[in-house]
Order: C-alpha cells, then sequence, then structure tokens
C-alpha cells in the first residue's frame, strides 16, 4: 500500500523521463476532465506509454493523483489508520488529531494549501479537489462510520473540515490558527462525531421543547430521517 | 439605524458625484489597510471631501463598508434581529436561517462570493474580510451569546460559517448545495450553539470514559476551561 511519490521515498531514481511524463499528463488529465472523470488508461494515452507502465509505477488511481498533486499522504493509508484502530466514537476527534499533525508541517502543508486556493478561484479545479476528497477520503471515512444519510453527513464533514482548514492555515484567525492541536481536538471533535454518527435531521434537545419536531435526542442516536 | 445603500433604497440620486468619490477611496482604504486600520477620517481625506459629509452619507464605518463592498445587509441590524428576539438557546439555527436567507438570493449573492473569493486568493482581502467578520458580525454575535472563551467561540463559530458558505455556494457540493434551510439549521444549528454557549475546551460526553478529563457534560453546561 506504501507507493510514496520517488521525491519522498527516493525510490527509482533512475527512471525519471517516463514517470515525469505520466506526471505531467495526469495534472492536466485530473485539471481537465476532474478525479472522478480521469482513468489510468487516458492518463498513458496522454503520457505516450503503456497503461501497464502507469500502473506499475503508481499502482491505482489514487496513488496517482496523491504523487501528481505532490500530496503528503495517501488517504488510504489515512482512512485504513482511522477506522481500523480506536473507538468509533472517537473517529471525529482522532480525525482532527491527524488531519493537524499533516497540515501543521510547513512543508507538507504548502502543495494543499495550493490545491485548496487553486480551487477557491477555478470551477475546474473546484471539481477535481471536490471528487478526490469526497470520494477517497471524506467518502470513505463516512461510510466507515455507517451512520445514515452518508451523502448528507459528507457535504456537513467536508465543509467543517474546509472551514477549519482555511480559518487556521489560509485566513489564519486567532486564536485558532495558533491553537495546540489538542484544544481543536476538543472543541470540534464533538461536531465532526455529530456530523459522523450523530442525529442531523430533527430538532437538538436545545430548544426542542419550544417545537413538536419531535422529543429530545441522545448524543449516541443515529435515528436520522432522512429529508435530503 | 436604517442608511441603506442609495442601490437599494433610491434615496438621494442626484448626488452621486461626491458619494461615488467617497466609496471609490473606501474600497482602496478597506483594501490597503483592512477594516480595522480604516478610518472615516483617512476615506475623507483620499476622498478630497469633509469627514462630515462621509458621516452625512453613511453614519458610520460599518455602513460604508456594507455600501462600498456592496454587501446585500446591514450588520448590526442582522444581530439586533438575531439576539434581541427569540429563545439564546435557538441563536445557532436562527443565524443558519438568516444567513441561508440572503445567500440563497442570487442578487445578493454575487457581491458576497466575490468577496471570499478574492479574500481566498490575496492576503490583504483576507485581512479585511476576516476583520469586518470579526468585529462586526460573529465578534458581536458570540460577546450576545455571553459564553466564556469568546475569542476562541468566534474563531470556531467562522470555520463553520466560512465552511458552509463555501461549500454550498462556491465549491457547491450536493446534497448541502440544494438541501432545504431547514435541513441545514437542523444538521448544523447544534454545532453554531455549542460553538456560541457550548462546551468546547473539555472532552465531549460521547468518549469521555477513556480519559480522566472530566465527567460527562451536559449540553447545556457553560463550564468551559480557558486553555488558549
Amino acid at each position: 500500500m506504501s507507493r510514496e511519490a520517488g521525491r519522498r521515498s527516493g525510490r527509482r531514481p533512475g527512471t525519471s523521463g517516463a514517470r515525469e511524463q505520466i506526471l505531467a499528463a495526469a495534472r492536466s488529465a485530473f485539471a481537465d476532465n476532474g478525479y472522478d472523470g480521469t482513468t489510468i488508461r487516458r492518463v498513458a494515452r496522454a503520457a505516450g506509454v503503456d497503461p501497464a507502465l502507469v500502473h506499475h509505477y503508481f499502482g491505482n488511481k489514487r496513488q496517482l493523483f496523491v504523487d501528481a498533486m505532490d500530496l503528503p499522504a495517501n488517504p488510504a493509508e489515512i482512512i485504513e489508520g482511522l477506522v481500523a484502530t480506536g473507538d468509533p466514537e472517537d473517529l471525529g476527534e482522532r480525525m482532527i488529531r491527524f488531519m493537524l499533525n499533516v497540515w501543521d508541517q510547513e512543508e507538507d502543508r504548502a502543495p494543499l494549501v495550493a490545491i485548496v486556493r487553486t480551487a477557491m478561484s477555478d470551477d475546474q479545479a473546484a471539481t477535481m479537489v471536490r471528487e478526490f476528497a469526497t470520494t477517497e477520503i471524506l467518502g470513505r471515512i463516512v461510510k466507515a462510520a455507517r451512520g445514515d444519510n452518508q451523502d448528507l453527513r459528507m457535504t456537513l464533514l467536508a465543509s467543517q473540515v474546509f472551514g477549519l482548514l482555511i480559518m487556521r492555515y489560509i485566513i489564519k484567525l486567532e486564536p485558532l490558527a495558533s491553537a495546540h492541536p489538542e484544544t481543536v481536538a476538543l472543541a470540534m471533535g464533538p461536531t465532526f462525531q455529530r456530523y459522523l454518527t450523530g442525529p442531523i435531521s430533527q430538532a437538538s434537545s436545545i430548544g426542542a421543547s419550544r417545537t413538536e419536531r419531535s422529543a429530545p435526542v441522545e448524543r449516541s442516536s443515529t435515528n436520522i430521517s432522512s429529508d435530503s
């Protein structure tokens, strides 16, 4: 599962010609056709190589994207680590700790910030980032959390993930920008956790008494109506 | 309190010369010096008019910013309406309903989207947006909610507000992009409310048993330690 980019692992230093051609073709293909619309076959054709060579260097489309965008982490490894270990009820806090651990490293952060900024001003880049983030990262985490109404949960989660990243690393709003990771994990963990597994489509217990919508709900409830 | 821009209210149609000069000077001043660093006096000097004329047309700096940026709503009126009416425990949901009511109008949304996009790619614009949003909108709402640790609460709130706006109106991630406002209010209301008045700096009741940090807390608790 560990097929890190040559830059990082130092593997295959002598094969840069075809490898670099494939990466350049992949960057164009992802930008033009989005993540979901790009195939290994199409990238291979654009690079003038056999698809088998792309598979040989990068394994799969996900890893090709990770290497083409110079991302610091392989999402398959992220999700494996987050979901497989620890209490499912802590998944929200663990997501935050992992994210901040990556983004707080300045050399890892630079390409991520560049991608997010581009996505904010360019519709094609926005599509690419949206599709990769939802298909390969957030969608998988939400699926693993096994809540109901997973499409809505995924977008709620995405809104808080991107909001956190933008405020901490791009807008740099204090005190969030320099808060200790554990402060962020405690403050935002319940939000991540509720979006993953909590009640999201009914009146909250706060203020529920003023409405007819429902009785107060417990935090751990997964009793969700599908109204979207 | 209602000093709406001429564009909307139709007031003072014959005074556009000096008024437009002031607005142009204000746009430059806010962009160059941020919101907090801009004064009525400085804008008047740049526009070559007396400060009294700026006060006459715009009342105060907040309204000058609203008109210069072509914003659809006056934040003083927003906050007055949100805080003064209704249950404080519903403030989160009411914030969301109000925000979506403004942003869902396409003609009101355009200038807001333009400002947010610019702030993502331009550090000076980011400073301006950050200062206005925190000084005039979120900071006032958090203050009115009277929770502890208000600076951190304000930035947590900002992260979810911007995350929601970006996902719904810029990245347009479905199903959040076209979800009914009430679905969003129910799904995100508890997050807004917890950031405003709930516990933010201790272990959540979810998973608290695994730690020594604290006993489970009630949703309505405002028992917050100041660790930031």
